[in-house]
């Protein structure tokens, strides 16, 4: 069903060229336009069978759009709210999918307070630590969570919007849920953002052993697995931890409160104690793949 | 080619079924011989058709064999090893499939000084979140390290038992490294024992969360893949963690420091020093692909 005569989508790396691409697989949309900063990045699209015009400025791309999704990273998001504002037509639904929230809805309230759009922030937790145009996939949001964050407290035309919202992600496959930015963040840090920046101090750590090569030798799946994400870029968590700083510290600061309590029970020999943490951490793991 | 003629298997979980299934699809062993402390896993590996016999006891099954393998949990490794010592038959080559090599293998030392054979440890790390008879694969070795580990300063009888070791598990499939059991104990620490417990505490932490539901919505293949060791089974590894204590103490100690440098430059916004250990994290994770 078609929800939207025209999208258009500026930025188009994994998550946008895999917006694109299950814009037109679900048929959500009948036309999808796009912009990409890099000249080469839209000659591509043109080759896109998804896509049906390429513009050259983000101003162009979002005129008549009746969606507009900002699918670039945190801070080219920012500047791309302030220089689109202007240029939306009255009713027009503007949402991103930035992975932290509260940061980007307040940078939001003031860039579109006297535009003719209304922005409500989206987080589709569908990455990869593959990025860029070439692993688009129209399944990508397939049974992933996705969360719509519309300000607390805001009025009809924002919960109007991020309502239409949900249907577009749930056309598009994914499990969604609306709750406020500040909320979004906190399970953000502890779901996504904590385990990332554990795998990339176990890797960092193990790499700067002296005897690294031998730990890579032993690096069987237990290893890759735990530290699969850590392969993922770095440019784009700068962004997300400069913009999820206190909710992150607080995810931390919890982890190494149960570290240190492991390692006073582990030198106590309490194995009790070491035992229930693993079985508690088996249950909740578990719990997981039964959904 | 036929390594050894009668190879004696004690334990037929997830290891022992799969050795000796990978034995007969390899070609590596005439004759394949099981016990199982378990009436009922005994009747299913006679139903096998890689497993030649079965035997009622330890001692039964070890007889005239040419290799033993000991597929068990670390402390029923101890048990056995007291068990067959006498009733090995001269030349015959004992080891072990344990996650741990220094306290097993001074075990070792006391129980075979009087045997009639031999001792050297293994160490396939070729395990699995799964345990159990019913997941055992012939190619579970296959691409998989596994070390050997003959006591520093051992003669040359367990040399050549090392040297046969380190064929047979080159015919199963697996990258053969020949150590000693400390320097085994240090390496499997540190890619192995940390990363599981790193993982369990996460998934524990995340799982006494009050939004515990909501985290689990939101918990995406990042945190699926981080915490996937931590399905396994708690008491597997409850003797791990008693047998590898002063290593596994080094590595969360080390871990520890490397986290609260991270919780510093977060908490003093520097993130010049936080990307750095995004960086060497993936360039360590992504030299492993590239292995």
């Amino acid at each position: 069903m078609i929800l939207f005569r025209k999208v258009a989508i500026l930025g188009a790396g994994l998550l946008g060229a895999s917006l694109g691409k299950a814009l037109k697989k679900f048929g959500a949309a009948q036309s999808v336009e796009v912009w990409s900063r890099s000249e080469s990045t839209r000659e591509k699209c043109l080759r896109q069978a998804w896509c049906d015009k390429v513009s050259e400025t983000p101003q162009q791309c979002v005129k008549d759009a009746d969606l507009v999704v900002l699918c670039a990273t945190i801070n080219a998001i920012e500047e791309h709210m302030r220089l689109i504002a202007p240029a939306l037509k009255g009713g027009a639904i503007v949402t991103d999918v930035g992975s932290t929230k509260a940061h980007l809805c307040s940078v939001a309230e003031d860039a579109f307070k006297d535009s003719a759009g209304v922005f409500v922030g989206s987080h589709p937790m569908a990455g990869s630590e593959k990025s860029g145009l070439e692993y688009a996939s129209g399944e990508l949001f397939v049974g992933r969570p996705c969360f719509i964050t519309p300000a607390a407290g805001a009025g009809d035309k924002v919960f109007d919007a991020a309502k239409k919202l949900d249907e577009l992600w749930r056309a598009l496959g994914s499990d969604t849920r609306t709750i406020t930015p500040d909320l979004h963040d906190r399970i953000v840090a502890r779901i996504s953002h904590l385990p990332h920046i554990l795998a990339a101090n176990l890797s960092a750590l193990t790499g700067e052993q002296p005897d690294a090569a031998d730990l890579a030798f032993a690096a069987s799946s237990g290893f890759r697995d735990t530290t699969r994400v850590a392969g993922g870029s770095p440019d784009m968590w700068r962004s997300i931890i400069s913009t999820n700083k206190t909710e992150i510290l607080k995810a931390l600061a919890d982890y190494r409160g149960k570290i240190d309590s492991f390692i006073k029970a582990l030198d106590e020999s309490d194995f009790e104690m070491t035992n229930s943490v693993l079985e508690a951490g088996r249950k909740f793991r578990n719990g997981l793949d039964a959904k």
